[in-house]
């Protein structure tokens, strides 16, 4: 089966995928990319496994990309990470910036992660003077104030903000104003966006309660039971 | 109303809170810190404007703790704010160790949030020769090896996971086994661990992935439309 054209694709994938299937094809994607190079075809089982939902799952997910997959046989690997690359955007470059050059936000600046992902990270941004100038990763801090004329300049389309959690939402305001259209928020706020713009958020304190909610109420079991 | 004592609130909060009300709970709290001092009510609308949930979601959530906040009135921040702290397990200080020491790991050591959060960082640890002795943030880079040891002497309770993604499954098993019950995974891997240990998963290329499946579908639907 030839992998759906360009707009059938569209159509199919923004309307009716659900969030949390979204969520998961990285994670499909990221299986099929660490499968033997010689293996042809994979199970929803196999998938399943390595992606860590049952196989149910995983051949409800896929169905939203029309009738993958043949009845005993599986997945053809080549094919089903053709159409997920697709689906995902990863076919071409993505022009990022961030604002917020404080502890975490240096560190993403040096993260060389982003650049193995096809993520170019082109100019980070402070209001602060001591630190606008100073340099992180390859590049030199510079004021909020140039940031419309970098997005225009290099059709970014991705903001990463790392600010103290006050300044996150006049930031998010800003680079939405500016043009940009998704957010990766590293600041403990929950953003208000316009429509048709789009928020991830990565919450280490977040992710830390969840974690001391369940060592809590262990804990708790033990010394009740 | 007091706050429910200890063993009654963990055979509410071990059983039946869902995990998404579990992940909202850190979002609640952090609202009702960032409300004014002087403010000793709060309704549900503006809880849930702040958190981003809808004010049905936010007493739906809360009813977990039983029956809480007056009719007109909306909820004591104090009383409210006490029982999530106490939910969280926040009313303690947690030892956490951190393996990987590359370049998001070193970020993650030399990051001052923990700390606020009442974290505190006891060790880092790599199997490179060429790292084990260098220094990140307070801390000296340890082997691996010694991680027993460490985890034993300062009774860790939350191993925060930073290594390539081929290393992460061998790293997990191992803290595991040491007696660590919680587990902050930032490599791009699905963890396999036993029954009784929580993973929460902090995966930088996935949350981009969903950022771009997103900007892929609006490109497409601008040029079918």
């Amino acid at each position: 089966m030839a992998v759906p054209g360009r707009v059938i694709l569209a159509a199919v994938v923004s309307r009716t995928i659900p969030t949390a299937t979204v969520a998961r094809l990285p994670v499909y994607l990221r299986s099929l990319v660490e499968l033997p190079a010689t293996q042809e075809t994979c199970s929803s089982d196999q998938l399943a496994a390595i992606a860590g939902v049952n196989s149910a799952q995983v051949r409800k997910d896929l169905s939203h990309f029309g009738s993958l997959g043949t009845r005993g046989v599986g997945y053809n690997v080549g094919e089903l990470r053709s159409l997920l690359r697709e689906a995902l955007g990863l076919t071409r470059e993505y022009s990022v910036v961030l604002i917020g050059a404080g502890n975490l936000g240096s560190a993403l600046a040096n993260y060389p992660g982003f650049e193995a992902w096809g993520f170019e990270m082109v100019a980070v941004f402070d209001t602060e003077q001591d630190k606008v100038g100073q340099i992180v990763g390859d590049l030199t801090i510079q004021h909020l104030s140039d940031l419309e004329k970098v997005v225009a300049d290099r059709e970014v389309s991705i903001g990463i903000i790392a600010t103290p959690a006050g300044a996150a939402q006049d930031v998010a305001d800003r680079i939405t104003r500016s043009g940009i259209r998704s957010i990766l928020n590293f600041a403990p706020s929950v953003l208000q966006v316009p429509d048709g713009v789009s928020v991830r958020r990565v919450d280490l304190s977040t992710e830390l309660q969840i974690l001391t909610f369940h060592l809590s109420s262990r804990a708790d079991e033990s010394a009740a039971g």
